[in-house]
């Protein structure tokens, strides 16, 4: 009998020798349970587990499995267009709930489109396009029902800040567009790549925290980018930070303008006073809804009939009609500035990816319908790369209009294009109408839109939750406004990393005590109720032994020894038993250490005792024993109870 | 009586609230042991003890408490110089063992220290110059009483190779000279930095599988340098890749010298004889120890007597005799090349930081004495910072001369004083001798040095342990071979943090069952007595819960449930029993999967019951309760085995 049981010796035939130990050690009563080697695999078969866990977590292809190939097929089909599934079942009052709710983005998304766009220092129509052929595409990709589709904020503030570093939207307008355009190419590339190579896990490394830091930046970013038009200024920094946009704001008192000030002033309070009902009492969603498109009318009529834009209010001015122009042949894969659209390529499209996904899986978990994530991907994916040869530029799903379409009572994707029609109206025959449609209100309309991006309530629950968190979400928030936004960004992605790798640097081991009358053992500082059990000093490892930690944990073990034995308590104790139960894995390093160690603590008369290895520890255990043959008879046992049991019973019986 | 017992309410006022649990519901039987907060502490109280754990793990002042002021300045200037505690008791039978032991690494030290320097691109004498001060310095400031301290392989090769990118030695060797002792400086005070600092832990990033792959890599690119000596080539490439260096190689057979070629496989053959039988047997260390200075002494009298150096046999030539001079006016902390000096010391000075940690913990684990890594890595520091001033480039401790101080018998630092004063009388009396050393016996001696950093069995170890660990160990070996020193070593220490992450980002969820007759709960797939409980799912999370796996966990969990209600199985349970004994810790995205996890799992009618959440988790999952108000009186239990008997017993009593 071993100490580490081979449980297939007596089902199969085994390939494991059993574990060299020294048959002449006493053998230990029959009642102990025995730490048992899980069933054999091969590495081969082991890569596979891990392959399928790292990549194809959701299986994807369980409904594929025994099924005729044309159902395979059809199944396969409908994986790749999601709107095959639901369509034959669409019916008419489906129909009607989606075009209220499609109207509904709509009239949210034509101001938004054209606000969004002049964020990113491109020509307001880009922002229509770009509200145009999106969302029909991803009507037929995408899987989620109530994402509205169209240009956001934060994407759209980064691929203007990133591009215009080289590049003068002013001097080289055309340059500019082909540089947005190819971005968005290699964002789309970026997006459905992540998706097809199954590494959206890659987006999780946006947390919560950092993301409610960002966002919050990016809002205030947003915002002052905004004083240019609701101040009036005509010479404004080109740079993002606080500081360079509030010197510029009050070292060009001159150049306010006040009638441009009141009109925007009005309109903001209208919209913030609108927003606020709207979040008040969700039925009165229409409010807040059509709010932004009222303004633009209202406010262009009031620039038309006083001919406002002569007295220093600054219009749109004309907007080409038409719909979008393919843009195929503006992708330039070559030149000097390849580096900057591949990098701005892949941050827009992180960003606009993470807030499409979070926004499909919010509203999916709402409703109590699956989102698959990685395809999710491959959809904003393909919208974007058809995007940029049709005109658009970096489009996903937005949080805000996505709550209003839910709330307007949207059923499938067709709100998508209920609103993608009503932009194709207003790209054909409305255009004109802009003509007199003052900036200033198109800033009132962002600031209102983003400030919901200012999460405060999540942040105080961070900040109770934990603070480590709450130090991540001030970083990114910080970063982004007073250094740049990818940087603030970098900064809080390293910083969570960062708290991981000291989570597996610096775990945790705690004393155990026996809760008195059971076999429970619990953490002694945690639980009074438990006792120390004299003779013994019981240790729990709470995470995977690996390099990064075994030299603190050979430290810190010692200390616990050293502390135990000279300190206050001057406790005597021969056993050292270590509780491996939390220990979801090892490495080379772990398994030289866990060895090292019993030989140490030989040394100084102890002996160790291991519990509960799990299977992958217990076979590199049993592995290392083959060659090291460190480990005894009564080395192993399946619980701390046992253990305890069985080796005071050990010391009883010797003199 | 709540679900979570307030364990402080009975001892001391306590500031929690109880848990807003609905009071009309059931009570659980008395004899069910409820999950406790663990005893209150504030936040900074626990910052205190995070702070603690990270940076001093082991207790560094533990000594100082409730000592006189007398002794706590004693035991600081004990600290700072280790000498000072053993010095005391110091006597003659330990000092006969040092002599003998300082005299063995002298011989080894004086021809490694010349052909080291060379390996750097130096001029001989630093390599002898950095065998004088240093040592002297680590036997005040050091406390491994077994490293032979000196410069070595790896550290001179990474110099000369990083330093020779921007500057060549041959055409402006006194500007290459400052920048050795600048990047010597910087190496001193990145390690000095890292001690002061304790984040000592840095080196721990570097796994064994890792530096097993470097090593070797490096080893062979050492080696495959000294062909430009052994084969007498004059015209050879500056690379250091396989590739380069091997055409070079086959390009220049008309440089090939024979004579050079037979002397140098002549001595090399001696050198790997003599290495094998000190190898094979430890008593007779002193051959292999002796060696290359019988092989230096050999091979110049054999060129003095045939006037070899004039039948193409390149000699070293006419040494400068005396000390050390100083260097401090030779450290440039401005210029074009600040960027790379900076460079270089950071990298050196943790490779070689590293190699001097590792050997002297090496040791002091087989001597059973304690070294700590924090103040090793300020003497090793402030030894290069003293290095720097007088014309020494970067040392520690080196394992081979290490090795054989061990095995010559040393007992203290006073093996390196020694050593010190025979470098000493070398610099002073015996550089003449030097003027007929022929370079291809240096090229030897280097070979047979770091062919025993080669290590196949251990790699074959890694191999039978973890596969993944032994990829690491292959991409840093084929990475310092075909990129570059620097390269190999960054691309496997991304490997390993990106396992540790993967690790993170993937933990195992397994299902466990009961152990028949028992309480205990196990792996299902594992032991093959441990049975389903009917009626219930019993899984188990083995990782921290945080942002980087909250999405794998909810599709990973959702999957175990539909895999085992709709699979072949066809079970059918009602509880969901969540073993979080594991979690070690949960940030707040892991609190929000929790709770969400509960409601989602609700919606489908089942319930979802958390065991046994550790100190931080029970306090976290409290203070959301208190905000949401997710937890019902039976929605926590201490052991899996008691929330099967308490739920099942309910279950019985309902209709």
């Amino acid at each position: 009998m071993g100490a580490i049981a081979d449980q297939t010796s007596s089902s199969n035939n085994t390939t494991h020798p059993p574990p060299p130990l020294d048959s002449s050690m006493e053998v230990l009563p029959m009642d102990v349970h025995k730490v048992a080697l899980p069933p054999p695999q091969t590495s081969l078969q082991k890569l596979k587990v891990r392959f399928k866990e790292t990549f194809f977590p959701d299986d994807p292809f369980r409904h594929f499995k025994g099924r005729s190939s044309a159902t395979k097929w059809l199944l396969a089909v409908q994986y790749i267009f999601p709107i095959l599934q639901w369509a034959p079942n669409y019916n008419l009052s489906l129909f009607k709930s989606d075009v209220v709710s499609g109207l509904t983005i709509a009239s949210l998304a034509i101001p938004q489109g054209i606000s969004y766009a002049k964020l990113a220092s491109l020509p307001p129509i880009i922002g229509l396009y770009s509200s145009f052929v999106p969302p029909l595409v991803y009507a037929l990709l995408g899987s989620s029902r109530d994402l509205a589709v169209g240009p956001v904020s934060i994407a759209s503030l980064i691929m203007g800040s990133m591009l215009r570093q080289e590049v003068s939207p002013t001097k080289e307008p055309g340059l500019f567009l082909q540089l947005a355009f190819t971005s968005t190419f290699f964002a789309g590339l970026v997006q459905a790549s992540l998706g097809i190579l199954r590494l959206g896990f890659i987006i999780d490394f946006l947390s919560k925290a950092t993301l409610i830091g960002f966002m919050a930046g990016a809002a205030i970013i947003v915002s002052l980018q905004q004083l240019k038009a609701l101040l009036g200024i005509t010479h404004f920094t080109t740079q993002m930070g606080l500081v360079p946009v509030l010197s510029s704001v009050f070292h060009k008192t001159d150049e306010w303008s006040w009638q441009t000030i009141l009109m925007g002033v009005s309109f903001l309070l209208f919209l913030l006073l609108t927003r606020h009902v709207g979040m008040r009492r969700p039925k009165l969603f229409w409010i807040s809804a059509g709010a932004p498109l009222a303004s633009v009318i209202l406010s262009t009529l009031l620039v038309f009939a006083f001919k406002a834009e002569n007295h220093g209010i600054s219009v749109i001015g004309k907007l080409q009609g038409g719909l979008n122009r393919p843009s195929m042949n503006m992708l330039h894969f070559h030149g000097t500035h390849l580096a900057l659209v591949m990098k701005t390529g892949l941050i827009t499209g992180i960003i606009s990816l993470t807030e499409g996904i979070a926004v499909g899986r919010t509203f999916a978990s709402l409703k109590d319908y699956q989102v698959d994530g990685n395809k999710e991907m491959m959809a904003i994916g393909f919208m974007n790369i058809i995007g940029s040869c049709t005109s658009c530029y970096v489009t996903t799903g937005a949080f805000s209009r996505s709550a209003v379409n839910n709330n307007a009572g949207c059923k499938t994707a067709v709100s998508n294009i209920v609103m993608a029609v009503t932009v194709m109206v207003t790209l054909l025959f409305l255009m004109p109408l802009f003509l007199y449609t003052p900036n200033v209100v198109l800033g009132a309309i962002i600031i209102t839109a983003v400030i919901g991006l200012i999460d405060i309530p999540a942040a105080y629950n961070i900040w109770k939750m934990d603070k480590m968190d709450f130090l991540i979400c001030i970083c990114a928030f910080l970063g982004v406004i007073f250094i740049s936004v990818q940087e603030g960004l970098a900064i809080a992605v390293g910083i969570s990393v960062f708290k991981i790798l000291m989570q597996v640097t610096r775990p945790k081991i705690v004393i155990l005590g026996n809760i008195a009358g059971t076999d429970i053992y619990r953490n002694l500082h945690h639980y009074k109720d438990a006792n120390r059990m004299p003779g013994f000093l019981i240790l729990a490892v709470e995470a995977p032994i690996n390099f990064a930690n075994v030299t603190y944990l050979n430290e810190r073990i010692s200390r616990y020894i050293e502390d135990e034995k000279m300190g206050e308590k001057q406790l005597d104790f021969n056993y050292v038993i270590l509780d491996l139960s939390a220990v979801s894995a090892v490495d080379t390093s772990g398994i030289s250490f866990l060895m090292d160690l019993k030989k140490t603590l030989a040394k100084r008369g102890l002996e160790l005792i291991y519990v509960n290895p799990v299977g992958d520890v217990t076979e590199k255990l049993q592995r290392a024993n083959e060659i090291h043959s460190f480990l005894r008879v009564d080395s192993l046992y399946l619980t701390i109870g046992e253990a305890v049991l069985s080796l005071s019973s050990m010391m009883k019986e010797q003199p």
